[in-house]
C-alpha cells in the first residue's frame, strides 16, 4: 500500500525519519510531502528540505520526496495514495490530529495512521531545535548527518 | 500483513468493530484477541465475549477470533504477529497507549499502530455502555445487532 | 429551569455547594441528586449522604435533594428535568464529560451545562478528602460545617 | 436570562451555531458578540462577519448580534449581561477557558457556562476550515448556507 | 536540606530509582517514604518493598527508608521535612499532583517539588510492569539488579 | 544551591513571584533570566522588564536579575548554575517543560525543578493579562505594586 508521511519537516529530525521508516516497514511504500505555508519563516526554504529529506532516506526503496503545494486530500487522490501517517508524541497533539484525520476522511475518503513516538524521540520538537539552532546550539545528536552538515553551513557556531 | 487487535471487548461496541475494519482495510489479515483479567467483573465470560465478537465480525474474510491468556508479546510471537492496531479516542488515553507501546515494543519488537476513533465514535466508552446496560438502558444504538440480542437476553428491560 | 445536579457527595465539599449555588442563581431550581453504586465503598452510607446534602443546601428556596437508583435520563424524564449542571475542574475530567453528556443526549434528550471549578476549588478532590479522613487528617477547610460535624462525630481525632 | 456568546466566527460553523442554540434554548436571550484583534489576518472582515453571524441566527427570536471592541466584562456590565456561554470541544481547551472564567469573574463578577461539543461538532475547528478554504477545498458541510454561499463568492474553486 | 521521595514502590523501578537520585543530588539528604493502603493488593508487601528500596539505593549516604503508615504532612512534621519531591511523566499526571500539593501546603505547610522524568523513563509504570511480571515476562530492563532478583524468586520464569 | 529561573516576564505577576520566592526558599540563591526574542512583540521592553523584576524581589537577598540573550544551557555554563526552576500550572504546559528539560539535560547536563502553582495562581496567565492590559483593563491584583505603576504611567484607563 503507498501512504503518505506529510510534514514541513524544518528541517527533518530524527524522529520524523523513524515515524518514515516504519511507514515504510509497514506499508511498503512511502510518499513524503514537504509542505508550505507562506505565511510561516522557515530555516530552510521548499526545495532545500526537499533534497534534505531526500538525502536523509536515500539509503531506503520505496521512498519519494515530494512538494505538496495545496490540499492534502487531492495530492492523495491525484496519487492514488489512501492513507496518511504520522507520528504522535503526546496526547494534546492527539487533538489536532483527530481534528485532521476527520476532515481528511470527510473531504477525500482518506484514512490516518498514527504512529506512537519511539521512547528516544518522545520530547524531540522542530520548534525547539529551530529555536537552538537560531541561538547557536549543536543539535547534531537530533537529526541525520546530512541536515548536520547543512545547519553547520548555514549556521557556523562561534 | 497479519495485526493483532487486541481488547476485553465487554461488550464489543461499533467503535471497536469499526477499528477493526479499518485494520483489515488497511493490513488484509486481523487476529482479533480477547483478553481477560481474572481480577475484574464482566459482564460477558470469556467464552461469550470469544463469540459475540465471531458473530459480530463473520461477514468478513481475512478475521479471527481468539482467546489471549498471557503476555502479547508471546502471542504475536508465536502467531508471526509483528504489529498491533488500536483505536484512539482521547489524549488522554494515549498516556496509556504510549507506556504499552513502548513495552511492546522493547519486549517482543512489536510495532504500534493507532487508528483515530470515527467521528460517530470518539466518545463511546464500554465502561459507560456497561453502566447503562445494568441499570436497564437500551445501548443498541452503540452495539452490533448480535450483541443487542445478547444483552437484551441477558437484561430484559422491564 | 429545573436542572439536575448528580454526583454521590461522598461527602459534599465546598466545591460541589459552589456548584449547586452558581446552578441556583442561574437556573433558580435545582435538584441535587445523590447516586450509589453498590459496588463502591462509601465513607458515609446513602441516606447520611442525602441528609448531609439537605443540611449544607437548607438555606436556598428551590433546592431539592433526592437519592437516585437508576438510569439519569429517567430520572430526569420521570421529573421534566431538561438539563444536567455539572462542575468541571480539570481537562482530563472533561473525557469523562464528554462521554456522558453524549449518551444523555442521544439516549433521553438531556442537554449538558458545565461550570468551570471557581479559583479556590480547582483542585478540591473528594478522593483524596476522604483518604485524608481516614488516616485521620482535619479537613474543615474543604466542606460545609454540618459535614465537619458529621465527620468529627464519625473519626474521632486522636 | 440574557448571555453572552463571544467569538471571533471566521467564519461561523455549524458548531458555533449549534452551541449559540443551546444557549438560546436554555436561557432564552442571547448576545452573540463578534470580537476584533487587530493583529490578526482574517478571512472576513469585522462587518462581514458580523453580517455572516446575522444571516445563520436571523430564524430565531432572542438572538442579537453585535461587534465587541473592548474588555468583555465592560461589554457585558453595559448590556446587563450577567453570563457567557461558550462551547467545549476538547480537555485542552478547557485551560484556556478556566483562565478567562476566573480573570471574568473577579474582574466583572461573571460566571461562565460551558457547553460540551455535540458528537458530530467535537472536531470542528475555525482553523483548519479556514486553511482548507485558503487552499480551495470545499468546507459547505461545516458551515450554513449562507457562509457557504460567501465563501463560494470569495474563493471561486476551479 | 531534607526531603521525602514518598510512593509505594511495588516495586521500585529505575524510573523510581532516578528520581531519588536526582532528588539527593540536589538537596542533600533524602527520606524515601514506602506508602501501604490496606485496600490494595501489592506484588510485594510492605516490610519487602522496604527491604528493596534499601538494597537498591544502598549504595549513597543521605539515603533513609522508612514506612509510612499516616498522614504525608504528620510524617513530615514530625522528621522536620519541609518538601516533597516527585517524579512528573503525564502531563495527565500532573492533576493528581496538584490536587496533593495544595493540601499539602494548606495542611502542613509541605512544598511540592516536581522531576521531570527522563527520556528513557517517560513511559516506565509499575502497573504496566506489575502486569507483565504476573503474566511471566521478563521486565529486568526496567528494574535494579536486587528487584529483578527478588522477581526471579517469586514469580520464576517457565 | 545556584538556580535559574528564567522567562520572558513581559510583565512579571504575582504567579511568577511566588516562583521566584519558592525557588529562594528552597535553593537560597536564584539568578533570575529575562529572555528576549527578537521576533515577539512585548508590553515592555528588555530594559524595562529586568527593572521590574528587579523591582518586585528587591526585598530578597540572593536573587539577582540578569538579561539572558543566547542558550540557556550556555548561560547556566557560564555561571556554574546546574539547575533550572519552573512554574507549573496545567498538564498541557508539561508537554513543553519536559522537551525543554531533557535538551537542557542533553546539551548541558542542566536538571529542571517544577514547582506547582500555588491554588490562587493556577489559571494566572501573561498572555490574558497582556490582552487584558492593552483593552484598558484593571489588572492590579495580579501584578506586583511595582509593575501596576509602570502599567498605570503607560496605559492610563480612561
Amino acid at each position: 500500500m503507498k501512504v503518505l508521511c506529510p510534514g514541513s519537516f524544518d528541517p527533518i529530525t530524527v524522529g520524523h525519519l523513524d515515524v518514515v521508516r516504519r511507514a515504510h516497514a509497514l506499508f511498503g511504500e512511502v510518499v513524503v510531502a514537504i509542505g508550505n505555508n507562506s505565511t510561516k519563516s522557515y530555516l530552510f526554504d521548499f526545495d532545500e528540505r526537499v533534497e534534505l529529506v531526500k538525502g536523509a532516506t536515500s539509503d531506503l526503496d520505496g521512498i519519494t520526496v515530494e512538494a505538496m503545494d495545496g490540499l492534502l486530500v487531492d495530492f492523495c487522490r491525484q496519487r492514488g495514495i489512501p492513507a496518511v501517517v504520522k507520528g504522535l508524541r503526546f496526547g494534546a497533539d492527539f487533538d489536532f490530529e483527530l481534528q485532521m484525520a476527520h476532515m481528511n476522511q470527510e473531504m477525500g475518503d482518506i484514512e490516518t495512521v498514527l504512529l506512537p513516538a519511539a521512547r528516544e524521540h518522545v520530547t524531540l520538537s522542530s520548534t525547539i531545535i529551530r529555536q537552538v539552532v537560531r541561538l547557536g546550539g549543536d543539535v547534531s545528536r537530533y537529526v541525520p548527518p546530512n541536515v548536520q552538515e547543512a545547519l553547520a553551513a548555514r549556521f557556523p557556531r562561534g
